[in-house]
């Protein structure tokens, strides 16, 4: 059965540092079906690349194997993972990426031990010469367990939802999208657990919402408006706008919701 | 026989949304090819993916799947459109996009019928909850009549070529590419057609052009030159550079033809 | 066997000449396993195109077809080239592209005859009329001889490293990456060649260096450093940050090695 991989990086393309990682994998495991999820990843920018990967991975076949490689730390004391879900697996830099998964699948979480690894591993690339290569031999069914160990920590980065008094909450921004989404850590399940009859207000500075739209085209055009975003979080977004730019939010702010 | 799905949009890659696609596509299909086309787009520009899609998909294998996700309009009442060609199927939003198909393939034209949809669909993201499952069961060749309807009308924003008065006509700009090169609205049998023995002048403000190049090095460089594309449009171009800022051009703009 | 062809090109995808490129190689090799290499390579850069190519193409299976397409020349009398190395093809115009595999490979060099080429051929898009149907061609197994003919001389663009008196070299810069990282033109066999028990300074303006580190943090955050980059180039890199700015150094520069 030929086997997914699916590449996530802050790369670019125009280096071939992709490239070498799609020819490793094609050489070692030629059946392997190389997905591009996406290599524009701002570098660096391990929340994005963690939003990115949430997004999308559980819509992925049985067994894909989904390689990560936002790794800043390369070659420093930062740890290598391999993640084993029920469906998939994640190998990557122990920086966050995997934040959501560890909020949203049961994980056997495994350390990669580089010293166990017989063939040749530079210092700076272990996009190529470590995940990219345990990727293939998990694609071709060959056990990996003597390069990795088990292990219980690992970071994340996704602040929690904060009550500040009686019926106040602070909810973090975690993601800005392509189009200028503001993506708020409160998701449908928390709508349902912290408002009564999901009556609220949502306030950042002096813009104010108390109803969630079902589509961009429920206000006018150029209109701010609150909507749950295709995984299900709240998003505050801008009929054919950004709505970035028009609130003057970043990533470090919060949005006070009122219940 | 193995299928290929080939995905044109908007989105970029960072936030996951292509990812979502391709996965879903890959738990449906899983044999299906997916080729990227672009998710470059700038957003919201139905012009310039229609322009992108006419470019290349009379290259592609029969029974290729064009999925197009540029969707402002997405969760409105825009309709979805699969359309069936001679060679291909082509699933997206009637908002123009294919305006260049209508003009050259005869199209049947089916609306999709959202009610007869029987999973979840979200009302922000059909491209990964309604046009990529579309193409994955056509892909299985699985039958999608209760899905979808004949349609007549459909949206196109292409502007003809403008009569204004013996002898001259106005030409729309229609694309402006990569490279700055300004793709005008006439095709080598719009040259047959209104030109006498291939005679012209076409103007536009103080750049006048009375013959068409064969290449681009057939002028000095940094000149501006008339040029077939390799879609046989005229457009202008300049020698190892951006022809559309030297002429200060817009899409809005049209040239001016003296036959 | 399934081939693979991996694609380079200056194109962006937005336009759809790789999508074109693309659906012309489906439909002539449908089983082919078609793999992007970049298509964000600056417009023109044929040096930026080049240095991709080298970092990745050694990692591709066997037989695995390279097609290059930077082609600022397209039409005039530049040569298109099909280079047969031990492991690899590759395609692509004679303008420099293929300056580090003369380097580092025994290579078998044609020249496309484009007179002998039966089909329609445009004059400004040979990646789609004549690399990729030749690329196809190749991954069949089916013979190209009648299109191509031997030729010794082709372009190459590297600056060797110049000696300019007793114990002092100058060594050109060869790259500047995504991450800002500026890589020479000098590799660890140079080294071994030119430095006594690996004592050296490496200047550029009141930048010394006089140690190779092993990894980007063993510098304090922000400090520059030199380091052996993934295909064994000497480069001099930032922690978490750019050198190329920090430096204020270009591709036409550079470093003064004193041993």
């Amino acid at each position: 059965m030929k086997k997914t991989i699916a590449l996530l990086t802050d790369f670019g393309t125009e280096d071939g540092y992709v490239g070498a990682m799609k020819g490793k994998i094609l050489s070692m495991a030629p059946d392997t079906d190389i997905i591009d999820i996406s290599h524009d990843i701002t570098p660096f920018d391990t929340r994005q690349a963690a939003y990115c990967l949430m997004n999308c991975y559980s819509y992925f076949p049985e067994d894909t194997i989904f390689v990560i490689v936002i790794d800043p730390g390369v070659g420093s004391s930062r740890k290598g993972l391999v993640l084993q879900t029920a469906n998939h697996y994640f190998i990557g830099p122990d920086n966050g990426v995997f934040s959501f998964i560890y909020g949203k699948e049961a994980v056997n979480a495994f350390e990669i031990d580089l010293s166990a690894i017989p063939w040749k591993v530079s210092s700076t690339f272990h996009g190529r010469d470590v995940f990219s290569p345990l990727a293939a031999l998990l694609a071709k069914e060959i056990r990996i367990d003597k390069y990795i160990a088990p292990t219980e920590k690992h970071k994340t980065f996704i602040k929690p939802i904060m009550k500040v008094e009686k019926n106040v909450y602070r909810i973090p921004v975690v993601h800005i999208d392509h189009f200028g989404n503001v993506i708020l850590n409160f998701q449908r399940t928390d709508q349902s657990e912290l408002t009564k009859k999901h009556q609220f207000k949502m306030i950042f500075r002096n813009h104010k919402f108390d109803r969630i739209c079902n589509t961009f085209s429920d206000v006018p055009r150029g209109k701010l408006l609150l909507l749950w975003d295709s995984s299900d979080y709240l998003q505050i977004a801008q009929n054919t706008g950004r709505a970035v730019e028009q609130l003057g939010i970043t990533l470090d702010d919060e949005v006070e919701l009122a219940v």
